[in-house]
């Protein structure tokens, strides 16, 4: 509930309360949120403060006002499960979602030694370096570096990443199929060019995860992710 | 290897070459590392890059001098696998370092609606509160808060949770024995009251953790965590 006394402004308390029963799965994409009217009512708060989160919340892309029908749950944001392998393309279409990337870059270079160290590479040996923005229904969810061996992956660079997916390239044109992934997650502030590529505010804090993909026992991509939190968040269960 | 062409200043780059030898485990903890001349020849920087890298990495409490000996490793970071049901003090023994706790709080409040709806909670069910600054070799890692249904947990406040495990209580007293936990994991800035408890810089980037841990299928603890990310990360595989 609303606590008057909480040093968190009202409008910021009713946002999260919605943001909440959206993220727990209480309103579904696509459900109708209450009006104006009725968030006062059961909230307590006056309209500015009603208007005020529903507009953040628009504005953010949790959900949309359509005219004349009411305020809809638009995208609920990704709860990621770590228990098994996943790939971000595969995991956004799971939830019902469109997943689509814009190539940022696509080169070949020496890598940096912690690239170089984590896919046990020579010091002359090359990488493509692959920069794509990633995104579900269009919102800007992660900045994605993926960095594999030119040796493993010879012509990597014809394919446009904007169109299909590197892990069913690496399957079906290099019959090398990633099944094994070691991540290490951490937290990050957003630097100015990611931030501009998230739309959100420089030095907000982000996820930042860096992952060794693995073919069994042989390494063949290193994935450098900086996340944007309000989109897309960690879970796991431990038993 | 340090790149003169690298925006990263070059002690910050020496500074994250010996970390990473540190948490990869080619140096471990009362190793002593090369001297300062050493540093200088093998990475061809100045006298004064080595001595700043050195002394950054002595104040993060990473490694330690001691005179007319050399430098040693001190204490290499905790990388948290999240593969099974971990406890703070279990998996810092496992690591060999000395686990310890300040108490900063203990109370009984009516809690938020977040910790209510986790821990399946009446409106007017109160929680015991503890809030612990935690430790591995007095280096300040997590600022812990536990919040614990007080209908279950009875006189938990004549504890003294500074001395004996919260976890090993649970067993041992109420035979209630925590052995699933569900985890969120999400980045944030650090705001300035455990800012200053972990001695780091306020608004640096933290790891904020969400845990809902259950005795089987009951709730029995809401605990939310900030962590020094310098020194405890995260880690999972998946397959």
């Amino acid at each position: 509930m609303i606590d008057k006394n909480n040093p968190l402004s009202l409008y910021h308390q009713l946002k999260q309360i919605l943001l909440n029963k959206i993220e727990a799965g209480e309103w579904k994409v696509r459900d109708k949120l209450p009006s104006e009217a009725e968030l006062c009512e059961q909230y307590e708060v006056s309209r500015i403060t009603a208007r005020r989160a529903l507009a953040e919340l628009e504005h953010e892309g949790v959900i949309e006002r359509k005219s004349g029908k009411g305020t809809f749950v638009k995208f609920s944001g990704i709860n990621q499960e770590l228990f098994r392998f996943y790939s971000f393309t595969d995991e956004v279409k799971r939830r019902g979602f469109t997943p689509s990337s814009a190539v940022l870059a696509m080169e070949t270079i020496t890598p940096e030694e912690e690239v170089r160290l984590a896919l046990k590479l020579n010091e002359e040996d090359k990488v493509y370096l692959i920069k794509r923005l990633r995104m579900a229904n269009n919102e800007k969810i992660v900045v994605d570096r993926s960095y594999l061996p030119c040796k493993l992956f010879a012509g990597l660079d014809q394919f446009d990443f904007g169109q299909v997916s590197l892990y069913e390239t690496l399957k079906g044109h290099y019959h090398i199929a990633p099944n094994i992934a070691e991540e290490v997650i951490d937290a990050i502030l957003i630097h100015k060019e990611e931030a501009d590529l998230l739309e959100i505010k420089k030095n907000s804090p982000g996820l930042l995860i860096k992952r060794i993909t693995y073919f069994n026992e042989l390494p063949i991509e290193f994935n450098y992710r900086v996340v944007n939190r309000d989109k897309y968040k960690y879970k796991v269960i431990l038993k």
